[in-house]
Protein backbone atom coordinates (compact mmCIF):
# COMPACT_ATOMS: atom_id res chain seq x y z
CA UNK A 1 0.00 0.00 0.00
CA UNK A 2 0.95 3.25 -0.28
CA UNK A 3 0.51 6.60 1.73
CA UNK A 4 -0.37 9.77 -0.03
CA UNK A 5 -0.36 12.81 2.18
CA UNK A 6 -2.24 16.06 0.50
CA UNK A 7 -1.83 19.69 2.16
CA UNK A 8 -2.54 23.53 1.36
CA UNK A 9 1.39 24.54 0.90
CA UNK A 10 4.45 22.56 1.73
CA UNK A 11 3.17 21.10 5.35
CA UNK A 12 3.01 17.57 3.49
CA UNK A 13 6.16 17.91 2.39
CA UNK A 14 7.69 19.35 6.09
CA UNK A 15 6.22 16.31 7.85
CA UNK A 16 7.58 13.84 5.36
CA UNK A 17 10.71 15.35 5.99
CA UNK A 18 10.64 14.65 9.54
CA UNK A 19 9.50 11.24 9.49
CA UNK A 20 12.58 10.92 7.04
CA UNK A 21 14.75 12.38 9.65
CA UNK A 22 13.32 9.77 12.43
CA UNK A 23 12.30 6.52 10.48
CA UNK A 24 14.75 6.46 7.57
CA UNK A 25 13.21 5.36 4.20
CA UNK A 26 10.30 7.11 2.84
CA UNK A 27 9.54 5.84 -0.47
CA UNK A 28 6.15 4.31 0.24
CA UNK A 29 4.85 8.45 1.14
CA UNK A 30 3.98 10.33 -1.36
CA UNK A 31 3.03 13.96 -0.87
CA UNK A 32 1.22 16.73 -3.08
CA UNK A 33 0.96 20.28 -2.15
CA UNK A 34 -1.76 22.81 -2.98
CA UNK A 35 0.13 26.38 -3.85
CA UNK A 36 -0.39 29.15 -5.77
CA UNK A 37 -0.40 27.26 -9.36
CA UNK A 38 -3.93 26.79 -8.27
CA UNK A 39 -6.50 24.42 -7.77
CA UNK A 40 -7.25 22.66 -10.76
CA UNK A 41 -3.20 22.09 -11.62
CA UNK A 42 -3.68 20.52 -7.40
CA UNK A 43 -6.88 18.62 -8.94
CA UNK A 44 -5.37 17.08 -11.74
CA UNK A 45 -2.01 16.17 -10.09
CA UNK A 46 -4.13 14.21 -7.08
CA UNK A 47 -6.25 12.58 -9.31
CA UNK A 48 -3.34 11.55 -12.20
CA UNK A 49 -1.40 10.20 -9.34
CA UNK A 50 -4.40 8.12 -7.41
CA UNK A 51 -5.25 6.30 -10.75
CA UNK A 52 -1.44 5.47 -11.47
CA UNK A 53 -1.11 4.55 -7.46
CA UNK A 54 -4.45 2.59 -7.82
CA UNK A 55 -3.57 0.23 -10.71
CA UNK A 56 -1.53 -1.83 -8.06
CA UNK A 57 -1.98 -0.59 -4.79
CA UNK A 58 -4.71 0.26 -2.66
CA UNK A 59 -4.01 3.98 -0.98
CA UNK A 60 -4.28 5.66 2.84
CA UNK A 61 -4.61 9.63 2.22
CA UNK A 62 -3.60 12.20 4.50
CA UNK A 63 -4.88 15.46 4.44
CA UNK A 64 -4.02 18.73 6.60
CA UNK A 65 -7.97 19.04 7.55
CA UNK A 66 -11.42 18.48 6.87
CA UNK A 67 -12.66 20.19 4.57
CA UNK A 68 -10.68 22.74 2.12
CA UNK A 69 -9.48 21.82 -1.23
CA UNK A 70 -7.07 19.14 -0.28
CA UNK A 71 -9.60 17.41 2.08
CA UNK A 72 -12.47 17.51 -0.69
CA UNK A 73 -10.42 16.53 -3.70
CA UNK A 74 -9.51 13.49 -2.05
CA UNK A 75 -13.00 12.55 -0.76
CA UNK A 76 -14.29 13.17 -4.12
CA UNK A 77 -11.77 10.51 -5.26
CA UNK A 78 -12.79 8.24 -2.79
CA UNK A 79 -16.22 8.17 -3.35
CA UNK A 80 -15.76 7.02 -7.04
CA UNK A 81 -13.39 4.14 -5.88
CA UNK A 82 -14.25 3.20 -2.18
CA UNK A 83 -12.84 0.21 -2.24
CA UNK A 84 -9.34 1.41 -3.18
CA UNK A 85 -8.71 4.60 -1.10
CA UNK A 86 -9.21 5.88 2.83
CA UNK A 87 -9.31 8.66 3.78
CA UNK A 88 -7.65 10.84 7.32
CA UNK A 89 -7.97 14.11 8.11
CA UNK A 90 -6.36 16.16 10.38
CA UNK A 91 -2.57 14.50 9.51
CA UNK A 92 -0.35 14.61 12.76
CA UNK A 93 3.40 13.41 12.78
CA UNK A 94 2.52 10.37 15.41
CA UNK A 95 0.09 9.18 13.06
CA UNK A 96 2.17 9.80 9.91
CA UNK A 97 5.24 7.97 11.82
CA UNK A 98 3.54 4.61 12.36
CA UNK A 99 1.36 4.24 9.68
CA UNK A 100 4.23 5.53 7.41
CA UNK A 101 6.32 2.60 8.75
CA UNK A 102 3.24 -0.14 7.87
CA UNK A 103 2.21 1.00 5.05
CA UNK A 104 4.74 -1.15 2.75
CA UNK A 105 3.20 -4.44 4.38
CA UNK A 106 -0.06 -4.16 6.10
CA UNK A 107 -2.72 -5.71 3.57
CA UNK A 108 -5.70 -4.20 5.45
CA UNK A 109 -6.61 -0.81 4.47
CA UNK A 110 -9.65 0.07 6.36
CA UNK A 111 -7.61 -1.69 9.65
CA UNK A 112 -4.76 0.98 9.03
CA UNK A 113 -7.02 3.82 8.66
CA UNK A 114 -9.05 2.94 11.82
CA UNK A 115 -5.42 2.31 13.76
CA UNK A 116 -4.23 5.94 11.79
CA UNK A 117 -7.44 8.17 14.18
CA UNK A 118 -6.38 6.34 17.41
CA UNK A 119 -2.52 7.03 17.11
CA UNK A 120 -3.26 10.37 15.92
CA UNK A 121 -5.50 11.37 18.69
CA UNK A 122 -3.68 9.71 21.34
CA UNK A 123 -0.06 11.21 20.12
CA UNK A 124 -2.26 15.21 21.21
CA UNK A 125 -0.66 15.88 24.42
CA UNK A 126 -0.23 18.79 26.85
CA UNK A 127 2.52 18.62 29.35
CA UNK A 128 0.96 19.59 32.32
CA UNK A 129 3.40 21.06 34.78
CA UNK A 130 1.73 22.29 38.08
CA UNK A 131 2.40 26.40 38.63
CA UNK A 132 4.58 27.09 41.55
CA UNK A 133 2.67 29.73 42.58
CA UNK A 134 -0.36 26.68 43.35
CA UNK A 135 2.40 24.88 44.83
CA UNK A 136 3.60 27.33 47.65
CA UNK A 137 0.22 27.72 48.98
CA UNK A 138 0.73 24.13 50.47
CA UNK A 139 4.40 24.97 51.26
CA UNK A 140 4.96 24.86 55.55
CA UNK B 1 0.79 35.57 23.71
CA UNK B 2 2.70 34.04 21.02
CA UNK B 3 2.78 30.46 19.65
CA UNK B 4 5.99 28.57 18.60
CA UNK B 5 6.21 25.58 16.56
CA UNK B 6 9.11 23.04 16.76
CA UNK B 7 9.31 20.12 14.69
CA UNK B 8 12.12 17.67 12.63
CA UNK B 9 12.60 19.16 9.81
CA UNK B 10 10.70 22.14 8.00
CA UNK B 11 7.44 20.40 9.08
CA UNK B 12 6.36 23.97 11.23
CA UNK B 13 7.04 26.02 8.52
CA UNK B 14 5.20 24.05 6.35
CA UNK B 15 1.94 24.16 8.42
CA UNK B 16 2.58 27.62 9.22
CA UNK B 17 2.68 27.75 5.37
CA UNK B 18 -0.85 26.31 5.35
CA UNK B 19 -1.78 28.66 8.09
CA UNK B 20 -0.94 31.31 6.68
CA UNK B 21 -2.94 30.05 2.84
CA UNK B 22 -5.81 29.81 4.74
CA UNK B 23 -6.09 32.63 7.20
CA UNK B 24 -3.61 34.83 6.37
CA UNK B 25 -1.75 37.04 9.60
CA UNK B 26 1.23 34.74 10.83
CA UNK B 27 3.08 37.36 12.69
CA UNK B 28 2.13 35.97 15.70
CA UNK B 29 3.50 32.62 15.00
CA UNK B 30 7.15 31.09 15.24
CA UNK B 31 8.75 28.10 13.88
CA UNK B 32 12.40 26.78 14.98
CA UNK B 33 13.15 23.62 12.90
CA UNK B 34 15.78 20.96 14.04
CA UNK B 35 17.92 20.62 10.84
CA UNK B 36 21.50 18.65 10.09
CA UNK B 37 23.13 22.17 11.86
CA UNK B 38 22.66 19.70 14.75
CA UNK B 39 20.67 19.51 18.66
CA UNK B 40 23.61 21.98 20.43
CA UNK B 41 21.99 24.72 17.54
CA UNK B 42 18.87 23.91 17.75
CA UNK B 43 18.88 24.32 21.42
CA UNK B 44 20.27 27.49 22.04
CA UNK B 45 18.28 28.83 18.92
CA UNK B 46 14.89 27.93 21.48
CA UNK B 47 16.30 28.84 24.39
CA UNK B 48 17.49 32.17 23.06
CA UNK B 49 13.74 33.01 21.36
CA UNK B 50 11.78 31.86 24.22
CA UNK B 51 14.13 33.98 26.54
CA UNK B 52 13.40 37.12 24.23
CA UNK B 53 9.83 36.25 23.98
CA UNK B 54 8.63 35.84 27.52
CA UNK B 55 10.38 39.02 28.82
CA UNK B 56 6.92 40.38 27.20
CA UNK B 57 4.42 37.76 26.34
CA UNK B 58 3.75 33.89 27.34
CA UNK B 59 4.23 31.15 24.97
CA UNK B 60 2.07 28.52 23.77
CA UNK B 61 4.48 25.59 22.14
CA UNK B 62 3.33 23.04 19.75
CA UNK B 63 6.22 20.27 19.24
CA UNK B 64 5.81 17.66 16.11
CA UNK B 65 5.74 14.75 18.95
CA UNK B 66 6.07 13.63 22.59
CA UNK B 67 9.43 12.66 23.19
CA UNK B 68 12.59 13.52 20.63
CA UNK B 69 14.56 16.64 20.42
CA UNK B 70 11.77 19.47 19.86
CA UNK B 71 9.74 18.16 22.54
CA UNK B 72 12.54 17.34 25.22
CA UNK B 73 14.20 21.20 24.75
CA UNK B 74 10.78 22.54 25.07
CA UNK B 75 9.84 20.34 28.02
CA UNK B 76 12.83 21.10 29.84
CA UNK B 77 12.48 25.15 29.38
CA UNK B 78 8.73 24.74 30.53
CA UNK B 79 10.21 22.82 33.52
CA UNK B 80 12.08 26.24 34.45
CA UNK B 81 9.40 28.74 33.40
CA UNK B 82 6.17 26.75 34.06
CA UNK B 83 3.88 30.10 34.29
CA UNK B 84 5.32 31.62 31.03
CA UNK B 85 5.53 28.66 28.78
CA UNK B 86 2.86 25.48 27.84
CA UNK B 87 3.43 22.95 25.72
CA UNK B 88 1.35 20.61 23.33
CA UNK B 89 2.92 17.44 21.61
CA UNK B 90 1.40 16.21 18.49
CA UNK B 91 0.33 19.63 16.58
CA UNK B 92 -1.73 19.25 12.84
CA UNK B 93 -3.55 22.05 11.23
CA UNK B 94 -7.13 22.12 13.04
CA UNK B 95 -5.18 22.76 16.00
CA UNK B 96 -2.54 25.54 14.72
CA UNK B 97 -5.36 26.95 12.61
CA UNK B 98 -7.98 27.86 15.41
CA UNK B 99 -5.19 28.54 18.43
CA UNK B 100 -3.29 30.53 16.02
CA UNK B 101 -6.08 32.67 15.30
CA UNK B 102 -6.79 33.76 18.74
CA UNK B 103 -3.57 33.59 20.24
CA UNK B 104 -3.20 37.51 19.92
CA UNK B 105 -6.34 38.20 21.39
CA UNK B 106 -6.49 35.74 24.48
CA UNK B 107 -4.96 36.08 27.88
CA UNK B 108 -5.70 32.86 29.46
CA UNK B 109 -2.86 30.43 28.36
CA UNK B 110 -3.96 27.49 30.42
CA UNK B 111 -7.26 27.62 29.02
CA UNK B 112 -5.84 27.93 25.05
CA UNK B 113 -3.45 25.07 25.76
CA UNK B 114 -6.26 22.53 27.13
CA UNK B 115 -8.19 23.90 23.97
CA UNK B 116 -5.58 23.66 21.83
CA UNK B 117 -5.83 19.09 22.93
CA UNK B 118 -9.78 19.67 22.22
CA UNK B 119 -9.14 21.17 18.94
CA UNK B 120 -6.51 18.61 17.70
CA UNK B 121 -8.26 15.23 18.45
CA UNK B 122 -11.38 16.68 17.40
CA UNK B 123 -9.81 17.67 13.76
CA UNK B 124 -8.83 14.36 13.22
CA UNK B 125 -11.32 12.50 11.08
CA UNK B 126 -11.71 9.14 9.04
CA UNK B 127 -13.94 9.44 6.08
CA UNK B 128 -15.91 6.88 6.01
CA UNK B 129 -17.82 5.61 2.74
CA UNK B 130 -19.33 2.12 2.77
CA UNK B 131 -17.81 -0.27 0.83
CA UNK B 132 -19.62 -0.95 -2.82
CA UNK B 133 -19.41 -4.64 -2.25
CA UNK B 134 -20.88 -4.70 1.09
CA UNK B 135 -23.75 -2.42 -0.59
CA UNK B 136 -24.35 -5.06 -3.06
CA UNK B 137 -25.29 -7.23 -0.55
CA UNK B 138 -28.56 -5.77 0.63
CA UNK B 139 -29.59 -4.88 -3.13
CA UNK B 140 -32.70 -6.90 -4.37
Amino acid sequence: MKLLLLSHGSFGEGIKESYRMIAGDDSNILTISLTDEGIGIFTEKVESLLDELTKDNRVLVFTDMKGGTPFNVALKYQLEHSNKVELVAGMNLPMVLEIGMQISSEENLNKLSIEAVEIGKSGIFRSDIPDENIDDDFEI
